[in-house]
C-alpha cells in the first residue's frame, strides 16, 4: 500500500512538479505509430489544425496524401498486403516533413531522420531482434597516422567474444556515400542480421569492422569534435584514394587490439555504393588481404586521381591469382548504377576473372543492402 | 574533370532517380537549427501554414509563443544570454509535437524524443566531445541467472583500455524511472565527461558499467525481442529487491569478462532518482562491495516488501564500518523529492553516519544529473 500510494505520489508530482519546469516525456506511455498487424499497416498522425498531410515512404514511389478519419479527425492512411521487410517514411504537414510524433523509433540517412518500423516475415525476420545470443557493438577510436588524427569505428563482436579466448574472421564492411560507421549497423542492421544467422547456423561467428569511409570525419556527424554540425553528404577525400591507401591500418589496429585469424581466408571486404567502390579498389591494391570481397551497387566509376585506380586489369589478374575465395556482385535492376555495373561485369568477363553475380529488384536503397549482408554472410569463411 | 562530373551525375541521379524512389535526405545537407552563437541561440521553423507555434524548453518553465519572422515567414525565437549547458526542446506546432525538422541532433527521454543542443562554456565545455582520447562504448549482453534471460548494459572502458593489460576500478552507474541502460550515456553524456576528465587529469580512468533497472526489460526500447514497443514511464518489478538483489551477478560478469581491480577501494555505485534508490539499497546490502556511493536526487521512499529493505539503520552502520571512502548525496533545492532527501539526511546524522552533502539548484532534471557525475567523477578512487 505505501508502495503504490508513493508511486501516485511520484507519478502526480512528475506531472505537476516535473513536467512543469522540465520536458520529460513523463507519465506518457507514447501511443506507437504505425499500427502493424501482420502485413498491414496503419500510420495515424494527431495535428488538428493541419490543411494537408503526404506520408512518404520508402516503399512507395511518390507521396502519398492521408485523409481525416471521421471517428477521431485523426490524419489517416492504410497499406495493406505489404511485403516483410524494415521500412522508413516521413509525414509532410502543410510544408513541414516531420517524423512521426507517435513513435520514438527513427534512425538517421544521411541528413534526415525517418520513423523505421518492420513487417515481420521471410527475410525480414533476420531484421528483428530475436531471443538469440548477442554480439556487442562497440565505438572504437584508433590512431590514424596516415590521417594524424584519431578516428572511430564501429565493431561486433559475436556473442561468447569476452568470454572466450578462439580468434575470429574479419569482415570488413564499408558504408556509402553521405553516410559513416553508424550506417550499418543502424540502417543495416547489421549486428542483428549477424546475431539472427550466427545463431542459426547458416553464418559463421565472425567479428565485423564499419570504418568511416570519410577521411575528412573523425566520426559520425554529432560524435567528435566537429560537434553538432550539418551533414555533408558530399564529404570531400571520400574517393581521392586516402582512405583506400591507409586501410592497412584500420586491419593492423583490429588485428593488434582483437583476436582474429590473420590471413586472406579469414578476411573479407564488402560495401555499398561509394563502399563498394572503396571495396573494389583495395581489395585489388592488397591482393594477399581479402580473400572474400562484396560489391554491392557499387559506384565503380567514382575514381579520382590515385595510383590506387591505376593498372586495374593487372591488379584484378593478381586477386584473382592470390587464391580468391570469393568476389560476390550485386545491384537491383532499377538501381541508376546498373549500366556502370554491367560495364564491370563485362570487363571481368573478358579477362575471365571469377566472380558471383546476384541482381535483385528494386534500386540503390537500404532494403537492398540489408538483403545483400543476408545473402553475402553464409558464403564467408566457408 | 571525370571524377567532378561523376559526381554531378551521381548527385543529380539521386534527386531524379533515388529520390523518386527512396526517401533518403540525399543531397540536402541539413540546415542545422538551432543556431548557436555564443550564449544566445535562435530557434528557426519553417511551417508556412501553422497559425501557432510553441517552444517547449527544459530551461523554460512554460512553452513560449514564437513568432513568424517578417523576413522569410519562418517561425523565430530567440534566448539570449543562456547560460553554459546541453539543452533540449521541442515545438508544438498547431498542438502536435515534433522535434526540430532542422536538427538530427536528437535524444529519447523516456517516451519522447527531444532535439539537444549545447551552449559551450564552464562546465559545459565536459558535455562537448574534444579532441581527447576516446574511451569504448559498447552494448554488453549478460546472461542473467536471477532472471532467466540475457540482459544488456552499456560499459565504457577509458582510451587505451584494449591497447593494455592493466586492470581499472569500476563505477556501476543506475539510471532513473523510465529509463535504462541508454540513459546515462546518452542523456547524461557519461562517456564524452569520462573522456574529458580523464583526459585533463582529473579522473582516474576508470569502467562504467550502465545496467538497465528494469528487470522486466532485457534490454531499453527496441533493443530486444520485445520489439518496437511503446515506452512503459512504470516498468513493473523496478523497486521491489529482484534488481538489487540481483545486482552481484553484473558485477561477477564485469569481473569475469574486463580487466578490474576487484576489492570494494575500486569499487564505486551512484545512480539517479530511482537509481539512486537502488544504490543506497545496493550499497548497504552490500557493506564491502562498494566504496564509493553516490545518490544524486535519490527516491528513497520508494520501497516495496523484500529484506533488501529492512533493517536498514543497522546495514548503515555495517556499511560505515566496512571502510567506506566517500558517501556522497546531491539534490535541487526545487526537486521535488527534497524532503525525502532532508529525512534521509537527518536519519544519517543522528546515527553518525558519515557523507558529503552537495545541494544546487534547479530540480529533478538531466541538468542537475550530468552537473553531478562531473562533480562526483573526480573524487573516486583516490
Amino acid at each position: 500500500m505505501k508502495r503504490v500510494s508513493f508511486f501516485v505520489a511520484l507519478l502526480v508530482s512528475f506531472v505537476t512538479a516535473v513536467c512543469a519546469q522540465q520536458n520529460i516525456g513523463g507519465v506518457d506511455v507514447a501511443t506507437i505509430s504505425p499500427h502493424v498487424v501482420d502485413n498491414d499497416v496503419e500510420f495515424l498522425l494527431d495535428a488538428p489544425h493541419a490543411e494537408s498531410v503526404l506520408l512518404r515512404a520508402d516503399w512507395m514511389p511518390a507521396p502519398v496524401p492521408m485523409s481525416r478519419r471521421q471517428s477521431d479527425n485523426k490524419w489517416y492512411y492504410k497499406c495493406e498486403d505489404m511485403h516483410p521487410g524494415l521500412y522508413t517514411y516521413t509525414y509532410n504537414v502543410d510544408g513541414t516533413t516531420i517524423i512521426d510524433p507517435s513513435s520514438i523509433y527513427s534512425m538517421r540517412d544521411v541528413g534526415q531522420l525517418f520513423t523505421y518500423f518492420i513487417v515481420a516475415g521471410d527475410y525480414a525476420d533476420n531484421y528483428m531482434i530475436q531471443d538469440v545470443p548477442h554480439g556487442t557493438v562497440s565505438t572504437q577510436w584508433y590512431d590514424s597516422s596516415a590521417m594524424g588524427y584519431a578516428r572511430r569505428f564501429t565493431i561486433y563482436t559475436p556473442a561468447g567474444y569476452e568470454a572466450g579466448n578462439r580468434s575470429y574472421p574479419v569482415l570488413y564492411l564499408l558504408h556509402g556515400m553521405g553516410g559513416d560507421e553508424t550506417a550499418w549497423n543502424e540502417l543495416g542492421r547489421a549486428s542483428v542480421i549477424l546475431d539472427n544467422l550466427i545463431a542459426a547456423g547458416k553464418v559463421e561467428p565472425m567479428i565485423v569492422v564499419m570504418p568511416n569511409g570519410n577521411v575528412a570525419q573523425k566520426a559520425a556527424p554529432g560524435a567528435s569534435s566537429r560537434g553538432l554540425v550539418a551533414v555533408n553528404f558530399n564529404e570531400p577525400r571520400t574517393c581521392n584514394g586516402e582512405y583506400e591507401s591507409a586501410f592497412g591500418e584500420i586491419v593492423d589496429f583490429v588485428d593488434t587490439h582483437y583476436r582474429t585469424y590473420r590471413d586472406a581466408s579469414h578476411r573479407a571486404i564488402a560495401g555499398l555504393s561509394m563502399g563498394g567502390y572503396h571495396s573494389y579498389y583495395i581489395s585489388a591494391n592488397m591482393p594477399s588481404m581479402f580473400g572474400y570481397v562484396g560489391l554491392f551497387s557499387p559506384a565503380i566509376n567514382a575514381r579520382g586521381n590515385h595510383s590506387f585506380y591505376n593498372d586495374m586489369d593487372s591488379k584484378l589478374l593478381a586477386l584473382s591469382e592470390s587464391g580468391l575465395s570469393l568476389y560476390w556482385i550485386a545491384i537491383g535492376r532499377d538501381d541508376f548504377l546498373y549500366n556502370e555495373v554491367k560495364e564491370l561485369r563485362n570487363r571481368l568477363d573478358k579477362s575471365g576473372f571469377p566472380y558471383v553475380y546476384r541482381e535483385s529488384t528494386l534500386g540503390h536503397q537500404w532494403c537492398n543492402w540489408r538483403l545483400y549482408l543476408t545473402e553475402f554472410l553464409p558464403l564467408l569463411f566457408k
